[in-house]
């Protein structure tokens, strides 16, 4: 780590703080207007932003990166259009600032109020799609809170871009142009000023893959959200509806399959085997999924690849599913416990018990009762945007919103109160 | 860390993580008895207790330990009752495992809980006094969470005593014993154990001075929160009451030195000093409190300490505090902002816009109006019993009662539904 890093981490974190604590009092009229600015900012000067990007994807294709991620990276007048509408869309949601969560008159007749205020400065660390550059922004901004953003070097000309126009459409507005901000260098080691800027940055939140958090959460000194690894189980329970269970079986696998809350095993009680299975594989089959399953289930597919451990602790991300056979709820719980990530796992039951148990042993951010574990989503669940889904246990559990992104404060008034 | 601490380690956490799970779906009845248990226990078995605790005092004095920190080490049987009694009370209140946070029906019929769950595997790291042992782990037993306690080794075999009383008791429950443990070795290698045990242990929280707190943000993977270092201010505004601002520094400062929550600073605004500061001088002197002021404050007391920035940064947690005159709110709110550790600030006034522009500014866990820094406490909220007061933002913020020792789950009902 050189000092001339570290300078130039300091020479963004700085002032983000400062613009953190001019940030936070400002009503949600100033927010939203400098969110719109944003917005008419990125459309007028969407052609230079493609231009940028044209960049960043013409180095991708000289790295031999897959179309498939340079798709990801790609903007275009569309895409800036698309990105634009979001940040309109988090102007309408309500502010969580100022919220009261709790508050009363104590005995003495103090009057306590815990109110919703932001966090102050959050780190994004995150990979090559560069639309969360400024979702990140705008729904850091709109919650009150400066950002730090840390986006994949294979999008640092589009980023640099982005926040310079976000940066510019603020200096117009009542919200300082520093409470946007893009960590500056490429390099892995850079972004350890990011993780070891403890009383600098409130809170990092890593979006990426498993390896991305999993470094973040061990050399960070900074408070970390880890977001987004889905080994996600659908059970199917002795008791379930066939035509239910096959349904919300292939939507939780095939309806998008790269993203965390896909399913990526299944679970099946011994009791409804027979009669699920043959069905179940069928329908895959069709779909193109390949089914890694125990002996119990390769007995009724002689395309059933054998499943090891690995596949049980799998993210595939892809069109592959691992299956097992159980003899009992609880052994799907086990199974669950064992292998799972503890996003979202889904039951499928006519049994009003098994549900009630399922749901009381299963320890998941988000839990399914007849229904796809597609549906673990900060839009599906109604927040209007999402940060991230949350799968650990501290502070926020599953789809983040806004409320998400503040903290609290008590504030308390008397006349002299003394203890 | 030798292979052996390793292991002894894993003997504690892995039992806890499987009580863990055991212990989450109890309902408040069996956790009550679990409680009720514990009480009696302690009781019962006060006399044994009480000779464990006479080697680790005995030792204590050997080692030329302090009579004060003596005295906080020392159990009889008077104090075991009242610790009991102190169990007692949390089995009467409110379980927050199981309370809808928040719920509806989505606009596509299907139902949605986010329920109250508990964290989990919660690491205890503390200090000198060995009613925490049994304070924690009750508190952690009531909202659900298994506990790995590592107090300090001055009170090894107190908390070796304690823990194997509170397991003896819960064998005779619903709840695991399992479940209350104490971290092997008194090492400070063996702590680290715990430290690094991401994945068996939900969150730390340790509960002490700034170096074990700092130390354990800086070492640990185990999400933390910090708790308890209280560097308080008391601005007395240019609007204030005398009285009142004589009344509430006075108290803030010397109805309980030793704790976070007292005030270290007093912050005067310029158009005050005159009348404030000679009156309030002589309350201090004749309380036994040292001054340490800048220029402006030395002005109205010769006996007034010169101070500097370390006086300023500092938590006394004696009879001394430092003193600034201002010349307006933002500079104290400045001042507040660069010294102060974010824990409780106060503003005497009787100006409506001053105090509303006080607590806008002012980013701490508690903001007083009129009021002593010293109400910043679970039980003055009425939250029935505290396991510390959070100065981070993440997860949790002030006095943590029941509530914040737990996470959420969603729990979505539908009747097959699929995106």
């Amino acid at each position: 780590m050189s000092d001339k890093e570290r300078e130039d981490f300091l020479r963004v974190a700085g002032p983000a703080r400062e613009a953190a604590a001019l940030l936070a009092p400002l009503p949600r009229s100033a927010k939203d207007a400098a969110l719109h600015a944003i917005a008419d900012a990125l459309i007028a000067r969407s052609p230079e932003i493609v231009k940028a990007n044209e960049i960043d994807v013409a180095r991708a294709r000289e790295n031999g990166t897959s179309e498939y991620m340079i798709d990801r990276l790609s903007l275009d007048e569309v895409r800036i259009a698309a990105i634009a509408a979001a940040v309109r869309q988090i102007a309408q949601l309500p502010d969580p600032v100022g919220e009261v969560v709790r508050g009363g008159t104590l005995p003495n007749g103090l009057e306590l109020r815990q109110l919703r205020v932001p966090l102050g400065v959050i780190g994004i660390i995150y990979e090559g799609r560069p639309n969360v550059t400024v979702d990140a922004a705008a729904l850091c901004l709109k919650s009150g809170n400066a950002t730090l953003l840390r986006g994949s070097s294979s999008a640092y000309d589009s980023n640099t871009a982005l926040v310079g126009v976000m940066q510019e459409a603020l200096a117009r507005t009542e919200v300082p142009a520093d409470a946007v901000q893009l960590v500056p260098g490429t390099s892995r080691e850079s972004v350890k000023h990011l993780m070891r800027a403890r009383g600098l940055v409130d809170v990092l939140i890593p979006r990426g893959g498993a390896s991305l958090i999993n470094s973040v959460v061990e050399e960070s000194t900074v408070p970390v959200i880890e977001t987004g690894v889905g080994n996600c189980a659908v059970y199917v329970d002795a008791a379930a509806d066939l035509d239910t269970a096959v349904a919300i079986l292939v939507n939780a696998k095939t309806q998008r399959p790269s993203v965390c809350n896909a399913a990526e095993t299944v679970l099946v009680h011994a009791g409804i085997a027979a009669d699920f299975l043959p069905r179940a594989l069928d329908v895959l089959r069709a779909k193109g999924v390949t089914v890694h399953g125990d002996e119990r289930v390769r007995a009724y597919g002689a395309d059933v690849v054998a499943a090891t451990e690995d596949d049980y602790l799998a993210e595939y991300l892809s069109l592959d599913i691992a299956a097992r056979v159980v003899d009992s709820l609880d052994e799907a719980v086990e199974h669950i416990r064992r292998y799972g990530s503890r996003h979202t796992e889904a039951i499928v039951t006519t049994s009003q018990q098994a549900a009630r148990r399922f749901v009381a042993l299963v320890d998941s951010a988000a839990v399914m009762v007849n229904a796809s574990t597609r549906f673990t989503d900060g839009e599906e669940f109604g927040f209007g945007a999402e940060i991230g889904i949350s799968t650990q246990k501290l502070h926020a559990r599953g789809p983040m919103g806004l409320p998400e992104l503040t903290s609290t404060k008590y504030v308390v008034t008397g006349e002299g109160h003394l203890r």
